[in-house]
């Protein structure tokens, strides 16, 4: 074929298919639902009244603020309508994802001319009352969005922060054979690094087990103020990219509108068939392959049927159409007749009944019941979700004889539970990560399900290379992919769990905010139903960067969590592998949240017995009396902690302490729940003061290791009774090459300094103290020396357990067991 | 040409460009070069003693813990000797960017071959004793990072968070225009959405005015523990991925050394050759254009050299290979002597004399003086920075009459100056933004500078397209890589700042985190010279997020800079137009900070004249006497606020009060400098105690109101005399659809609830407030059912100005200028 070059998008169609599948009759008909469309689109952003201008259009008519976005709404539209076709024909289950920002203006209007937006809103209803609050409350306080926010029938979608269509797209088909996620993408949003990567995602998809995901990348030309990339690149670089990236691309380019529809209708016919010819090959041969699955390039001018120019200003085919196109008809008359001549020649007049319905034929187009892709019930996922078949957590128990004396990898144990959790679900769940999960110690998961790979494959992946064209495990090396992938398949009715580094998780803070805020909106709306928790493990903890320095230093990602609304976050920290196993089955079966769980993955004391474990995750926060001398009253400190590292250091900070203070009255407090921190006002989990002064006392003073940054626990505590007693460690950016000894005691989250810090707030022990404190300065430099001279901790430090024979004897023998 | 389609990397070299421009002889010193690099790269993992195995390897000559990886090593080795040679034939001036993660083995073995780390280091010398310290402190407490840090002589890219290599290179060359930035680009790292979508930074170059970048894509074929994707696609795939990003992928394949050899001498120099072809035309004609500019493939195994198989398990060529290569040669006597054997056959006692120098043969390949790249000073850009030329911000003054009557917006005001910074600085400044410069009212600064554009042009942009070949704006709709950009250009040497919708700049909190990180530890390097700071410039802010709605609500992202080092950091939120000027002169003079400024762009009231503005932003916070009425004296109330928005807020609640109780003494504090309100031993722009109680007291209700989240106050407050009397208001998660007006008032941020809090918290108003109390709940309430009616803001609350006439009497008596 000769390449057609233009760049231009004007003209009669130019496409790679060729074929006129529409009859006259047809193609009228779809013009006529083209015009509806574009009429609804406009309707919502300017009209206050006058609904179908049945009265000439006055200034009053408008909306005293303008706002909305017509530039993507037309080709989206297109694309929309002209697919219905296909669903119609081919009874196909297929559903929309509008990635151009503000798109609603064109989701909302097919949804409308569907009726199912009538049916989840009734007082939108399809006559002139409906249409009018439809088009007030459009961009308007309390109202309807501008993006496909959640309240948006057949939305996963929002589009609000750009970057995640395609890779939310693939999610949702990923274990849905039959779906099709029609998925139109923005030449803006084709910028963003996250939609530049998740081309990629077809090299994960395997036409046996997954539906498809079928891109139109609507070259309109402009973002908000600059062209796009996309759009200003050579026919020839356009087409290889699309073919780099593994996707055969078809094009359909032009304004003229007779010959589009032929195109785009014959154009997406050709994909669906072509797509479902390779899912017919795959299935029936049992052979998965990854085909140059079909993408369609779809060049029209932005604004596509509005004037092609205010006064000497080009509007349509150029940025200026991006949002609002004529800006000041309320003030300039010419405008207002301008924008009133354009609405009418999308002839509402003809294209709704006198009641203001719109006319059979307009319905006629569209498919029928579930398949409107807005009443598609995969988008609104809680209504498809099964629950996980979980095994029994207990039974994954790390048995051991005495508390604190067995050193194991918490992870590498939770991993066996993940792995059958795996086999249960074989295709109701999938485990996520950025190339980690082998290094992050959950290597186990691989005997269930091996890493989904449909690259090619090597002699060398034989032996260790656990990939399979169908498997349970995602890796790229794209935290971006592998979030959104997640994002969309939970958001489908699935499940799933990302585990990733915790230092490099900031790469997702927006994305994991954005999911927090749709999932907080979901809870507003009661047709949505509860969707499976958006879980996030993070590991390889910022206190276990061995060597890797400061770069990989960075805990505040809880941070960014506990933002966000505290009807959708939970962050827990187990302190050890049975807590981990309650902790991970709780999010497993929990629905809208976003669960954030950090444990460390290598090896370390386990503390509880799994009975426990229970109970303290059930509770979220408590005393152990195993490690408190204080028989449960008047404790002379609080020592807490929240993290496994942490709390071995904090638990090893009291043995020291007890070596030289046997008659100290400790009381030690462990955190899994880090909300039972805050006041139960401002979350629910949040434990009274009362529970508060239980566990703290009101006049104690309180050494607690943190995990992530001290000042998080002040800004949790600081309405607590007592809450200036509460001395914070945690990590702050002092960070070098170092080992984990070093990096605490730079922190001073090292036992010795958490003992100085406990002697030093003691009134009491301020004289006695003098000797034991420079005696825990001592040890700390010793162990710094050695450190330094082998390049590792002392052993005695990283296999420290407790208790240690023959120490503290007074305080021994008032242990009461757990 | 006919293609080759081998994915496997093993073989006799298999190139695009043909040619054999090494001799016999120096294919035999460049194999002596790469087998010294090698071994030099073992060496720093393995070995603390017995650096030249002058005696056989024992394991006590093994380091006690093995760190770091090999699998990226010899590539980049293999890439940058090649190079080399260019440069001294050609005398470029050229820098190394590693990309792929733990890269340092390769660079730090040619800053040690070249003898630049040794005179950057003189204790790392070159002989025995400086080898054994290279070797043992490598991966080591304290020591040399396995990632290319700060302490890497001639890098500016660590590598630790992988993504940016190639956005960081080309922020390196712009208005470089002799600078060749050779960037090896990890396969794992190309999996990244950031540097998916920084291939298209070509279309942002100009060959007249800037430098070029040369990437090696290395395919290794491996990440820590999967195939990467590059390295499993056909061939034809891959090809025509570069010719869609714009490239043209120049490739050499396979591990047969002496045809290697050949095949990436001829291809660099074909590529070197070809980038100064392009750049003497464009130069010659004065007419800029963009070619397909030349990148090279390289295909290699995955630790190139190491042994092919240890026991029945593949290394070289495999993902064993990434890390340490040998785990266990301190255990295992048959892998001990395998790692001997491999070591040795790098003929250490060939390559190095006997003092442990390197022979003169290697050091002949290697460039003079700042010719090589790890000496190039352009890596530390602080040498060559030349200080902006400042036009004078007092002349960009925003003038009035009286304060706080009159609205502009200090934005569109502050782009004057900034336009005429771009103008005094054509070759040093440059503004950076994803596609929102003119959204965010910049758009002045295009009368000095146009947007960059090297795509096509229409006919459209030349009304209002603002774009030309050689320009001073950057815009990209990727955060990522305009943040990429300005990070490359500011860390050569030169001045930017990035301005950006503050509700999205999450998505590069990481990037930010990594080069708060870089700059942190430049300041501990002696020889590292200060570069301009890192400024960041927030609008479009969470509070005017009009009709946008929940996605477009995140004010957290100064959770994220706050969290950085104290040195580093620095946060402004100037209250109006004449303050933003002076804190962007400070912040566009000053050196190795990362400066964030929230300011928002539409318009707001104008408080101060520039002196008094000078002034305030001088002291960071202060007490604005002509909005108080305690004559400095015992107020009944502290009135405080940080940030545009919030002040007007603050300000018109004072309003409301003093109508109801005339004789109120209200103090109203602004913070500008966020990190005032830090205890100075947490950051040295915080204030005294003393200072403290100067402006707050110690016993008075203060209630502040806050451009970010509540919390953040309190975590810099905590301990603060009389922090319990702080009442914070800030955002919340509670978004919708909202007017400016609902949002604030849905937070509690907006006038008459902060009027509410204060006599809530004026204990001596309890009785006497009741009826204000309710007249400011009826006045939000009515306020409230206007804009739900309108979709507007009551305009005598956004043109709310102070003072109202005739309103508060006895208080107005009490004003005192300022």
């Amino acid at each position: 074929m000769a390449e057609h070059q233009s760049l231009e998008p004007f003209g009669p169609a130019r496409s790679t298919v060729k074929g006129s599948p529409l009859s006259e009759d047809e193609i009228k008909q779809y013009d006529d639902f083209f015009k509806a469309s574009c009429y609804l689109s406009l309707g919502m952003i300017y009209l206050r009244e006058n609904p179908l201008l049945r009265e000439p259009l006055k200034k009053e008519h408008l909306k005293l603020r303008l706002l909305g976005h017509f530039g993507s709404a037309p080709a989206q539209i297109f694309t929309y309508m002209h697919f219905n076709r296909l669903i119609k024909k081919y009874d196909l289950d297929a559903y929309f994802i509008s990635g151009p920002g503000h798109g609603a203006p064109a989701v909302l209007s097919q949804s409308y001319l569907e009726g199912v937006y009538s049916e989840v809103y009734p007082e939108k209803s399809q006559d002139i009352e409906g249409l009018q609050k439809f088009f007030k409350y459009f961009s308007f306080p309390g109202g309807i969005g501008s993006h496909a926010t959640p309240e948006t029938p057949g939305s996963i979608h929002e589009g609000g922060e750009l970057g995640y269509s395609v890779s939310h797209a693939f999610g949702s088909v990923f274990d849905n054979p039959d779906l099709i996620a029609l998925t139109v993408v923005g030449d803006g949003e084709a910028e963003t690094g996250p939609l530049a990567t998740a081309w990629h995602s077809t090299k994960f998809l395997n036409p046996i087990v997954d539906g498809a995901v079928l891109p139109v990348l609507n070259l309109n030309g402009y973002k908000i103020n600059n062209p796009t990339i996309l759009a200003r690149i050579s026919h020839h670089e356009l087409r290889s990219l699309f073919i780099g990236y593994g996707w055969e691309p078809y094009f359909v380019e032009g304004d003229d509108l007779d010959s589009m529809h032929q195109a785009m209708a014959a154009t997406l016919e050709h994909c669906v068939n072509q797509i479902r010819g390779y899912q017919k090959k795959a299935r029936d041969s049992g052979e998965a392959f990854r085909p140059r699955w079909p993408m369609i390039v779809l060049r029209t001018p932005k604004g596509w049927t509005a004037p092609r120019k205010v006064d000497d200003n080009y509007l349509e085919g150029f940025w200026r159409a991006h949002q609002v196109p004529i800006t000041d008809p309320a003030t300039n008359s010419a405008h207002l007749e301008l924008l009133e001549e354009w609405m009418r020649a999308y002839e509402p007049d003809r294209l709704f009944d006198k009641s203001g319905k719109p006319i059979p034929s307009l319905r006629a187009l569209c498919p029928d019941g579930n398949r409107r892709m807005s009443a598609n019930p995969v988008a609104n996922g809680g209504l498809v979700r099964k629950p996980l078949r979980m095994p029994n957590f207990r039974d994954y128990a790390i048995k051991f004889d005495r508390s604190a004396t067995t050193l194991s990898s918490s992870m590498k144990n939770m991993a066996r539970f993940m792995r059958d959790i795996i086999a249960l679900n074989p295709h109701n769940f999938r485990l996520f990560g950025p190339d980690e999960t082998e290094s992050n110690k959950l290597g186990a998961v691989y005997e269930a399900g091996k890493k989904v790979w449909m690259g090619e494959y090597f002699e060398e992946d034989k032996n260790g290379g656990n990939l399979a064209m169908a498997g349970r495990v995602m890796e790229m090396l794209s935290e971006h992919t592998v979030e959104g992938w997640l994002e969309g398949y939970v958001l489908t009715g699935r499940h799933g769990l990302l585990n990733s580094y915790e230092p490099f998780i900031h790469v997702i803070d927006s994305m994991v905010n954005q999911h927090c805020k749709w999932i907080e909106k979901c809870l507003e709306i009661e047709w949505r139903a509860k969707v499976a928790s958006l879980n996030i493990l993070l590991t390889s903890v910022v206190w276990r960067q061995d060597h890797n320095g400061f770069s990989h230093q960075d805990p505040g990602f809880l941070e960014i969590v506990a933002n966000k609304s505290p009807e959708v976050v939970r962050i827990y920290l187990p302190p050890d592998g049975n807590c981990l196993l309650s902790v991970m089955d709780h999010c497993m079966r929990s629905v809208n949240y976003v669960n954030v769980v950090v444990s460390d993955k290598q090896d370390h004391l386990q503390y509880l017995d799994m009975d426990a474990a229970i109970e303290h995750c059930t509770k979220g926060i408590g005393i152990w009396p195993r490690f408190s001398t204080d028989a449960g009253k008047n404790p002379d400190v609080v020592m807490a902690s929240c993290g496994d590292i942490s709390t071995k250091e904090s638990l090893a900070a009291i043995d020291l302490l007890l070596q030289h203070f046997p008659d100290l009255k400790v009381r030690y407090v462990n955190c899994v729940d880090l909300f039972k921190l805050i006041h139960p006002s401002e979350h629910p989990h949040g434990m009274s003061d009362k529970e508060w002064v239980s566990l703290f006392t009101a006049d104690t003073p309180i050494i607690f290791n943190f995990h992530s940054y001290p000042w998080m626990v002040h800004r949790l505590t600081y309405k607590r009774p007592g809450n200036e007693n509460i001395h914070v460690r945690g990590y702050r950016e002092k960070g070098n090459i170092d080992t984990p000894l070093e990096l605490t005691i730079r922190n001073k989250t090292d036992r010795f300094s958490l003992a100085i810090d406990a002697i030093d707030r003691m009134k009491h022990l301020q004289n006695r103290g003098a000797a034991a404190r420079q005696a825990f300065l001592d040890a700390q430099i010793r162990a710094r020396e050695e450190a330094f001279e082998t390049g590792m901790d002392p052993p005695y430090l990283t296999q420290w357990t407790w208790p240690r024979e023959g120490l503290w004897k007074k305080a021994a023998e008032k242990l009461v067991s757990m």
